[in-house]
């Protein structure tokens, strides 16, 4: 089964599109950059959908839904943002189709043309500010913390699976303040949410900083980021918060009367993530053999294969492993028994490993008579026979101890691949190794972007923890002052 | 606040639209025909989700998503299906706006026509199948049951909120099987879920049964419904499951090899409960003062409302109440407190009425005194002094006593205004006062269609269950033989 995905030191994009396609997450739809998300991808999705979500109504957070399209016209209200998002997009022009008068089909009816084209929401901050106009009069009123899960069209040139996709799938809150204070916690807590996923659900030791005005979300006066290290040392932005000042508000006309009886704009805050989480999820973890999934979101976390010729031996060693399913479940753990009938057990191994399910319990007629099981972990790779004797507890902690093991790998991974560096000529050639590099930038978008054109790299971020970056020296371009250290990588 | 609220017998249709709007369950947007689902009524909508979410993953349903575009040449290959779903829907035809040469806003680049229109989804058999031809080659890859939650978009040209929308919310089963008979007992498996769905959840004593073929879906060789009964005795169609048999396996070429080696056609089923859900549930219970709420559906199940002169009072009440409310929490309720400061209780009654609230407390210094406190149930608006001691438990039983008593309110009205009708003068006069009638039909469309012009009145079912309904006799219009009789209605 391994065989059939191209090794990552061959070719590691090809690598990453097998995983998701051989491991059933995804598959290119015909209809051009949109992907069908599998059952088994959509599993582990619904998993960070269910955390994410009880971490954001902990905030007190609440759901809604806003319509899909958007009219034409209220992307021009706010200037950065319609250059940022309107251009590439779906337009809907016509509400209608008819029979072909030449038989053949359906054509779009030219008498059904809409008096406004709609665009499917590539983000729904314009319609959401121009619904919030009429939720919000007085400081009674807010904050008001709305997220929404929803689907959206960004319409992409060169489309990957997960990681950009014409349509993909995302949370996007947007709440409103009395107070550019209250907004700015609002952003920060927001990202901090989000690193505490990645870190404690996804393995994912993320870097939180902020953006460099250059890569700011369309709109925004600061834009808050995680940013996590794939195996081939670049960088992937997996989550965005953004405080937007006042310009939402401006732009829909949305103010309140404060305590004191003064009109005022109200503070906005926006942030995100999408299913290119699924894809940092791959990519991040995934070896030659396939997918390794972080127990926290396997939607497998323990396979039972049972190793058998006769079918006394069959029933006894299934009916051992129903057992342990048992208990295993009762701790709260998803556990299969894989007894398909026409499969060889090395057949299934390859398979499980493939889709990356955390444990694997095989068990054969002699591993019944000693009361034994062959206990294989998918991140090591390492097998054990352990006793029967309690080995629901064992695996309980086995599973806690993988989900550990992945985020230490990951971490050292990222240890071993971030540098200081204060040479322009090192910058360059080490940039194009896969290293996450702390430079100093002297806060300039002109020297940002020399950077980029030259190099390729980006500020991914100007951090505000992993890495204690403040400190005098000279930019490593131009030469200016600089206050602190950025990250520079090359990103997806 | 109940006086905000058209009175039903004023304007029924007046009411429906004030609940909805009043009690902050969803609102117009400002694109014609979407709505805005606001947090109370998002809330709401997830405890269906959830809730049917479960019921379907029992049955081995699992979920995935496939994308929101469907290419327009799709549609024309199942004839039905494109006469009953491609013609009022929303049209792609551009994927780029353009700043506009007069220098005002952004226009639609003319560059960027897409070679064929994609068609936002009314549905998805057609991209379902086309993805299903990739996925399904043997007998061992059936049965395949997936389900997705997603929006959709029919261009309805008159939309009132939940009941019929542009976009909504719904999900949308699509199962592929080797047999006939497997695929038919998948559709009526699902439509017994929305059944106990309805009755056990929503309170609604829906009526199960098939469509006649006029009122089939676009492509469906059987199509099984569930039916409720509005307060001014209208028909609602809440769900429905639908045998497609091999339509479009034929139309998507999807086949499969048989345990003898066979090329056979996949036999489909589709299902889908929507946002329309919603609807129903406000206008089968709601009153003339607000929302009545079955307890398993409420977002807030119990409210509690302080009242007080001094401060001293206050803290003390509302300690008492955090108490009740922990007990409440551990019992699996949630409880709201309302401590609002700037808020007469009255004011809070009314409010909490108005949001279908099923159990409100009310405390004050006396209460606290004696050790009582006043419960009010909201579906009979009924009020009570208790005892404090093993108050929990008895709000626990009481929310439990509402669940049944909304149900049975409205299973005791569809069974005061359905009757047996076998005069055709009975019929017109009758079907006008609401009612719904069970009366023999010859078994013609053409009947059928006859009824319907002249009464609007449609066959809403023939029922599986609710009713005894075989038995000879004659069509009430046509006086040719029956051996059924059918329920008609008028409806939403």
């Amino acid at each position: 089964m391994a065989d059939q995905i191209t090794k990552r030191s061959v070719n590691y994009s090809q690598w990453y599109n097998d995983l998701v396609v051989k491991s059933d997450l995804a598959e290119q739809s015909s209809v051009r950059g949109c992907m069908v998300i599998k059952p088994y991808g959509y599993a582990i999705w619904e998993k960070m959908q269910r955390i994410l979500d009880d971490m954001f109504k902990e905030t007190g957070v609440q759901n809604a839904y806003f319509p899909l399209f958007i009219p034409k016209s209220f992307f021009s209200k706010e200037a950065e943002h319609v250059a940022g998002f309107a251009k590439e997009c779906a337009v809907v022009t016509h509400h209608r189709l008819m029979n072909d008068p030449d038989g053949k089909g359906v054509v779009v009816d030219p008498s059904a043309k809409l008096e406004e084209e709609l665009i499917v929401r590539p983000t729904s901050e314009t319609i959401i500010w121009s619904t919030y106009k009429n939720w919000i009069t007085s400081w009674r009123d807010l904050p008001i913390l709305c997220n929404q899960w929803a689907n959206v069209v960004r319409w992409e040139m060169r489309t990957r699976l997960f990681l950009r996709t014409a349509e993909f799938l995302w949370q996007e809150g947007h709440t409103a303040h009395a107070t550019s204070e209250e907004a700015l916690a609002e952003a920060e807590r927001m990202v901090h949410v989000y690193a505490d996923f990645a870190r404690n659900y996804m393995a994912l030791p993320v870097i939180v900083g902020h953006k460099s005005p250059n890569e700011r979300f369309a709109g925004a006066l600061d834009t808050l980021t995680i940013e996590a290290m794939m195996q081939d040392g670049k960088a992937l932005q997996a989550g965005t918060s953004h405080f937007l000042g006042q310009n939402f508000a401006k732009s829909f006309d949305v103010q309140f009367t404060d305590k004191e009886g003064k009109q005022q704009y109200v503070w906005a805050t926006s942030w995100g993530v999408s299913t290119r989480l699924m894809g940092a999820l791959v990519m991040a973890h995934g070896d030659d053999n396939g997918l390794v999934l972080p127990p926290a979101l396997a939607p497998i976390q323990v396979v039972m294969v049972p190793i058998f010729k006769t079918q006394e031996e069959r029933t006894a060693i299934l009916e051992k492993m129903a057992e342990i399913k048992k208990v295993l479940e009762a701790l709260g753990h998803s556990v299969k028994i894989d007894d398909r009938d026409n499969l060889r057990p090395g057949f299934k191994f390859a398979e499980w490993e493939l889709k990356g399910v955390p444990v694997r319990l095989a068990m054969g007629p002699r591993d019944l008579q000693n009361g034994t099981v062959e206990v294989h972990r998918r991140d090591t790779l390492e097998k054990n026979t352990m006793s029967l004797e309690g080995i629901e507890q064992a695996v309980h902690a086995l599973l806690d101890d993988i989900q550990k093991g992945i985020y230490n790998k990951a971490f050292q991974f990222r240890t071993d691949n971030v540098e200081k560096c204060d040479s322009w000529d090192e910058f360059k050639e080490k940039i194009q190794t896969g290293k996450f590099l702390l430079c100093h930038w002297d806060g300039t978008a002109e020297t940002e972007q020399k950077i980029k054109d030259e190099t390729k790299a980006t500020i991914r971020c100007i951090p505000v923890d992993s890495f204690v970056c403040e400190e005098e020296g000279k930019d490593i371009y131009s030469g200016k002052p600089s206050h602190q250290r950025v990250v520079f990588a090359i990103s997806y």
